[in-house]
């Protein structure tokens, strides 16, 4: 098998990949790492990406890091279906929605769900209330977004909402837990607070291959 | 002319197109805006971008913004030359330190920046200290990188080249300002500290149509 992924279960980058390898209907070698032995920081996986981070692709001899630049690669290599968009005006928004919510969404989500599972929600309030004002915002956008089309740019399914989609799941996850009470009434439910964005996570979670790309970790949890 | 780029002068995220468009050799349209006026935040260009940010850009009806999506738009709607690449596995590199720059050295050269332009260098030296180090490492790799090749990646001027060039004449420059003395140690003179990195810069200042890139108000200062 020419293709191997490197990954960490829960991480919302690796999720990314996992995603786009089942869409774009490619056969893989799963390689899961475990991130409490520290198994992406082995001899091994350095020698692939110095930073010791997940995921990691290989593809042959072939070695490529960093979620969306993974993403990109494989769009490069076996275009079809497209994930980046059919047309440049297309891929222009979709790169355009990515460099968005990694600049204005991402840095605060990452914030939010580093501080509930280390247990730090209630302590940080008042910083953390602003981060989640602004994961807020960001939601009502793409909640605008998805109530008018299926997917987050277009009618199709693109690499943007497999950037997004594990994040959100992510903090729905750290949201369940006791200590955000606080910061879960401000965001969950969301079949009431963002309709269209819960019906987008039902029909990602409808895809085929799903089930495989799941963190396998909150399955046992 | 269907090519209009908004911009401002020293945004090291305008620098980016300017050179894309140069390189790509498009006639386009220049509207230099003006942060000082808030001329990124009038009506129309919010209409445009509503987070009110530069570069913006204008193809016939199409609008984009978000530098690294520009330059990708560019390439999907003109691919000649192409700066994304010409393999899929050149692509993946050049996306993928394209993706560490964004995340591993650029928040902190926009925080040194920042800093020193503000007159709060010395107020925050702990922490810039800090900062400075990351950006000395980071400029150590691209160093190794450009010590065997003349562009980041590969033979050829890309993208990657355009994303980090911007910010390395931008800190450059702060450091020069007399306030920065500590700091400028640390990473100046560029010939002596990163050779390899110094002839990069020279080879792009070289390249035709940089003298419509550089900062008018740089010039005039």
């Amino acid at each position: 098998m020419a293709l191997t992924l490197y990954w960490g279960s829960g991480s919302p980058f690796s999720w990314r990949v996992l995603l786009a390898l089942e869409h774009k209907g490619l056969a893989y070698e799963s390689q899961l790492l475990h991130f409490d032995k520290q198994e992406q920081q082995s001899p091994q996986m350095l020698k692939m990406n110095p930073r010791g981070r997940l995921p990691v692709l290989k593809d042959g001899d072939y070695v490529v890091f960093e979620s969306v630049a993974i993403l990109y690669y494989l769009e490069r290599k076996y275009p079809h279906p497209p994930i980046f968009g059919s047309t440049p005006e297309e891929a222009g928004v979709i790169m355009r929605v990515i460099c968005e919510f990694q600049a204005y969404a991402e840095p605060s989500v990452a914030k939010i769900v580093k501080a509930i599972f280390a247990g730090d929600a209630s302590r940080d309030m008042d910083a953390l209330s602003d981060d989640m004002h602004v994961v807020a915002r960001e939601a009502r956008t793409i909640e605008g977004r998805l109530s008018k089309e299926q997917w987050i740019v277009g009618t199709h399914y693109t690499a943007l909402d497999m950037v997004i989609f594990p994040w959100l799941q992510l903090l729905r996850r750290a949201l369940d837990r006791s200590s955000a009470a606080e910061l879960r009434a401000r965001f969950l439910p969301m079949d009431r607070n963002y309709p269209a964005l819960a019906r987008w996570i039902e029909r990602i979670e409808a895809l085929p291959g799903y089930e495989r790309t799941y963190p396998p970790h909150w399955r046992d949890g």
